[in-house]
């Protein structure tokens, strides 16, 4: 085999963004082949591609070795197995899954390991979280002590919310901002810092919009070794921030505003205060460049990983098994926030997923906005 | 009555840098005459006051028209009682008190209104905090959204805790950051933003030193309005962060180094977002420069409005009674912590000193530190 043929499955905004990569040839040795969408209107805008109007008629033309599931987040799970139980090769946009039962499901259904799967992390390949992640991991940084990430520059309008009736309810999307602005955040976290122990959360629901799921939130993370963080997020503020603070024995990083900055200090700041005899002392410090070059390849970088390790087995940079972190994550964070109470990881997927179907029970399409929207998804596709 | 003859009850390492102060004739219309402490080293160091051992000897003389309390924290409501009961002035240094039911005691022994009442938060008067109250206060900013204010460059090391067996004890001190370096922090957002009605602390005890209290702080603050606020602490990072983020209808305020950024928006966020047919649109801005002009007079400037107050009745700038507050906002961070549960303000100012009680009673001095301690108190004096 010396090209990977792909089927995207879920033709609207965001598989429509990936044909218009593949088409232009951005990914190698990937043809795109096929395109499945419910909605003929949206299959019409790619009259070179074999439409389909159900998965399972995809599936059985055999004219695609891979697939990409870019629907709403519910169907991930359930046509990630069908991808993979029919044999083919699947990359997953985020989240993999609602809910860490379904995550379990679908990584279940993962048993033949010839075949890729994949999660479309495409932050991961951005240069500066790669070097944030390198300086924590390789002990530059020394222990991590607290972690802050205020990411609140996902601002939503009235009209983005209007867009579909199922949008933001717990029945069409099975959450808010934690599910569909942040999976990439939730998994850089752990993938930079690895899994919190527990989890507190504290979620306003249709605070700044009409909605019943989460647009507000402030989560505090204890983890095993005594580092604790806080990640601040919202679809309510403009202009918002997105700022990521380190406080390690090696001193404070910030990034903000596509800039590292690391102060670092010259003796680690426990073992300065444990052997000084200076009661208002501290360690000297020196500023340290850290450099990264452009936010790397994203959306592209990922499906030319995912070909790459079709063709020639080249390791993931976003193994689908991984998708269920920032699930966890975002549901841990939720539950706590329903329940008024900390919540332990693991997360017991059975109990979120009875309570989010309490939710979903009780889900109601939202009414028809006052206005009618404009969407320019260039604004919007992370 | 031309000018105010001063005591200053607490001779140590606050109470003689306050007295440098007057002896340089800084403040102006008022004579420090007396000085009390226990250790007559202390009181040697100004041979050309008044000295006595105890305050009950201080006041006999009747040589002071008020008195100066800089004890350490526990002693401030008895001796503020005291110098009320004895007719005289009292400003009393923070914390007012370490509890709330002490601090409902001292604020009750404030009966006779002739006497002033007033309390040693130096911060207010500095130019940068007090532009920021005003920007809230004056509506300039419109509604606040949350806020953020991580306070960890209170560095202090394991020799600073070494100095005397009663630092950092719940008998010596009745706490840890959040009763000896955050007062002032807690004061300013108290009166900059007001009080919240819920808040859930997470505190971790003796993490970077060898103490029973709390060195290592985050607290999540909810206002009646749906306003909410996390404020972390810690003295054991560095070089740490001093930095308050404010988001509000008008914009985003951050105060850091110095320098306060207020990215403005045109339109109010909410309104913008309710009114724009834009789904990923977001509100114009524009930098707008906010300018302050040095830290102001601080403690000296407290003293000239104490003095002020006194001989003028010039109003106070820190009352007394408003002490209650900060008090109260670090005692409920801690009962929630203890007890892993929300707590809602007013605070039962009788349940928490019970708790506190319970802690004081298996409190134990510390061990002699490994390395003898070398104070520079010019470089913590806030």
């Amino acid at each position: 085999m010396d090209k990977v043929r792909l089927g995207i499955i879920g033709f609207g905004g965001m598989g429509q963004a990936h044909a218009a990569n593949l088409v232009a040839g951005k990914v190698a040795r990937c043809e795109l082949v096929a395109a499945c969408d419910a909605v003929a209107a949206n299959l019409a805008k790619y009259p070179q591609l074999r439409g389909f109007a159900t998965p399972e008629e995809l599936f059985a033309a055999k004219c695609c070795d891979a697939v990409l599931i870019a629907t709403p987040h519910f169907a991930h799970t359930t046509l990630g197995i069908a991808t993979l139980q029919a044999g083919l090769h699947v990359l997953v946009e985020k989240p993999i899954s609602v809910h860490r039962a379904d995550a379990e499901r679908l990584i279940a259904a993962h048993t033949d390991k010839s075949r890729v799967f994949c999660a479309m992390f495409n932050q991961r390949t951005d240069p500066y979280y790669q070097e944030i992640r390198r300086l924590v991991q390789s002990g530059e940084l020394g222990a991590v002590r607290r972690i802050n990430w205020t990411i609140t520059n996902w601002f939503r309008t009235h009209a983005y919310y209007g867009m579909g009736g199922w949008r933001a309810t717990w029945k069409g999307e099975g959450g808010g901002v934690l599910l569909n602005q942040c999976p990439h955040n939730l998994d850089l976290f752990q993938w930079i810092f690895g899994m919190p122990k527990r989890i507190t959360g504290f979620c306003t629901f249709g605070r700044y919009h009409d909605i019943e799921v989460e647009d507000d939130v402030t989560a505090y993370l204890e983890y095993a070794d005594g580092c604790h963080a806080t990640f601040i997020t919202s679809t309510g503020e403009a202009p918002g921030s997105n700022r990521l603070e380190i406080a390690a024995e090696r001193g404070r990083l910030v990034y903000e505003n596509d800039k590292i900055s690391w102060t670092r200090n010259e003796v680690p700041m426990s073992e300065f205060s444990r052997t000084t005899r200076e009661a208002f002392g501290r360690p000297k410090t020196e500023e340290v460049a850290v450099n990264a070059n452009g936010h790397g390849g994203q959306h592209i970088e990922i499906l030319q990983n995912f070909v790459d390790a079709i063709l020639d087995g080249a390791p993931l940079k976003a193994p689908g098994a991984e998708g269920i972190h920032s699930v966890e994550l975002a549901n841990a964070i939720l539950l706590s926030a329903w329940t008024g109470k900390a919540v332990d990881l693991p997360l017991d997927g059975a109990v979120y997923e009875r309570a989010l179907n309490e939710k979903i029970a009780t889900s109601k399409p939202k009414a028809k906005p006052a206005v009618e929207a404009v969407a320019d998804l260039s604004k919007s596709v992370v």
